[in-house]
């Protein structure tokens, strides 16, 4: 469910006359993403996606997202565009909430990942972290492990309700994860968030990457962590080293990893896991029954993390 | 909230080769209805709508629904058309539930209720009533008077949980209601649910039809009654009479209402009005918390079912 905010005909109109991008011709409330409310939008100019922001994202960093994905498109990541106003300006005001128009991707994401899927992953995330070095404006990842240790202390006490012990379990894993992090590994702008519901694919070859609300600037082998725990698991949770091996070979091919990149792969993977953990963790404790949001199950995630935990090296993924 | 089933693109792509409308360009799934899966698809031969028939609609009334969409889209009514595979046959099966696909229709559908919707309303109403004339299988409406006793039985239990006293004062309303129910008026297949969001408009004009999945044979100014229901309450609920009005006698001037059906407003208001009440309060007794469906309050409908009680006439429509 993503239409939070019901945008009423009359004020639409009255929106897109700021645009330069023609008449209105369909509007649908689109089901996919949970942070904000995300319209299909096609006017006789063409098709677009409108979104208007909720509450998770701050107003505040809406132009560094915003920008990133400008400089992006610009330097041939397919991702959305930010549509400018008559005026200029991408970012406006819609329903009291800021909102924005960007254009639209064609493609469908995988409901079932196969291995095909991953070395294009691969590529596309080492190009897209190629291309977001000449994007100079920097943003602080809050998920990033600085924020692990003050979200796991407000979940804390709920989490033993969750599944018995994972509290403990927890804190001793985000103790050694933190006193292993890596220092002086490549930083850049990362996605942060390349799920299989953020890629499309079309006629088997990946056309577009969407929903950069997490992007940030940090290591950049952290955000393939990412993408190793978010495609490269099967559903019963054992990882798919055929996956990883492709996602990985195709990123370096684009982008090399260095040997501490490679020497990290394993903490960065547990990282990952443990973030996904707690935000999930985070919203199973605090979402109220009824609520409209599906929550995912944090305990995906922990079996994600006990397999890091127990990687000897980088061997573990193909590497 | 209305993606229930996910369909995997593997599996998509081999459900479009049966048919006859060009390779997958998108696949999004869309915010609204509550009954059904749909899907927003786009091939390179043009944009349509998917549907995955889940829980309430029963698959053996199913062809009866395509047919009369198939019927009504043939003679003049803007409503989707049934697309059909390469063998002729729409009703298919997908994901293990019935689905079929349908053209795709632009336009917006009204956030807020304008008066200059309600002519428009009311006579493209009037045109559906004609066009099904000729569309000979007919469908008995379970949601009708006679399912408003049952259904009412499957309530009373925690109807006074809803509001004190809601119970007795709904089976006084319903006992009044079905005594003075109409025998005689003209009976034919209507839409039944014409709600604000099963009306699309583009550039002020009315532009299509959709959601058929409630339609029946029934009394065609019990359609009318839903109508005046949905689109002619102002948010503090009191009738906006204008609305009313120019609701009416457009519909008239497409198919003439007799003296009988005028006369018989209130109480088909009334019919209206009590079968929201009673789907709406089983609804908000039976979904379980933390559904991801939206229950929405039976009250509103309480207050109108004690406007139509207390209307002398069907002057208190502006007719």
């Amino acid at each position: 469910m993503a239409v939070y905010t019901e945008v009423s005909d009359d004020v639409l109109a009255a929106f897109l006359a700021d645009y330069d991008i023609g008449a209105l011709v369909a509007f649908r409330g689109i089901a996919e993403g949970v942070e904000n409310s995300n319209y299909s939008l096609r006017t006789t100019g063409g098709d677009f996606i409108l979104t208007l922001y909720e509450k998770r994202v701050d107003p505040v960093e809406l132009p560094w997202f915003l920008g990133l994905m400008e400089h992006l498109a610009g330097h041939s990541i397919t991702c959305p565009r930010p549509v400018h106003g008559r005026d200029g300006v991408a970012l406006r005001k819609l329903c009291g909430r800021h909102a924005a128009i960007t254009t639209f991707l064609p493609g469908v994401w995988p409901r079932r990942v196969r291995p095909e899927h991953c070395g294009p992953v691969g590529a596309a995330l080492a190009a897209l972290h190629l291309a977001g070095a000449g994007y100079a404006p920097t943003r602080r990842n809050a998920l990033g492990p600085e924020g692990w240790e003050p979200l796991l202390e407000r979940s804390r006490p709920g989490a033993n309700g969750v599944q018995f012990g994972l509290g403990a379990e927890l804190a001793a894993a985000l103790k050694r994860i933190l006193a292993a992090w890596p220092l002086g590994l490549p930083v850049g702008h990362i996605h942060a968030d390349l799920f299989p519901d953020n890629v499309f694919f079309l006629g088997g070859k990946l056309s577009g990457l969407i929903d950069f609300y997490f992007a940030a600037t940090d290591l950049l082998a952290y955000d393939l962590a990412v993408c190793l725990n978010a495609w490269c698991f099967e559903p019963d949770l054992s990882l798919n080293v055929t996956k990883a091996r492709a996602m990985c070979s195709a990123y370096a091919a684009v982008r090399p990893l260095s040997a501490a990149e490679r020497a990290a792969l394993p903490v960065l993977c547990q990282g990952a896991a443990m973030r996904f953990v707690l935000t999930r963790l985070y919203d199973w404790i605090n979402t109220p029954a009824g609520a409209l949001v599906t929550r995912k199950d944090p305990k995906e995630y922990v079996r994600r993390l006990r397999f890091h935990l127990a990687a000897p090296d980088e061997r573990a993924y193909g590497l």
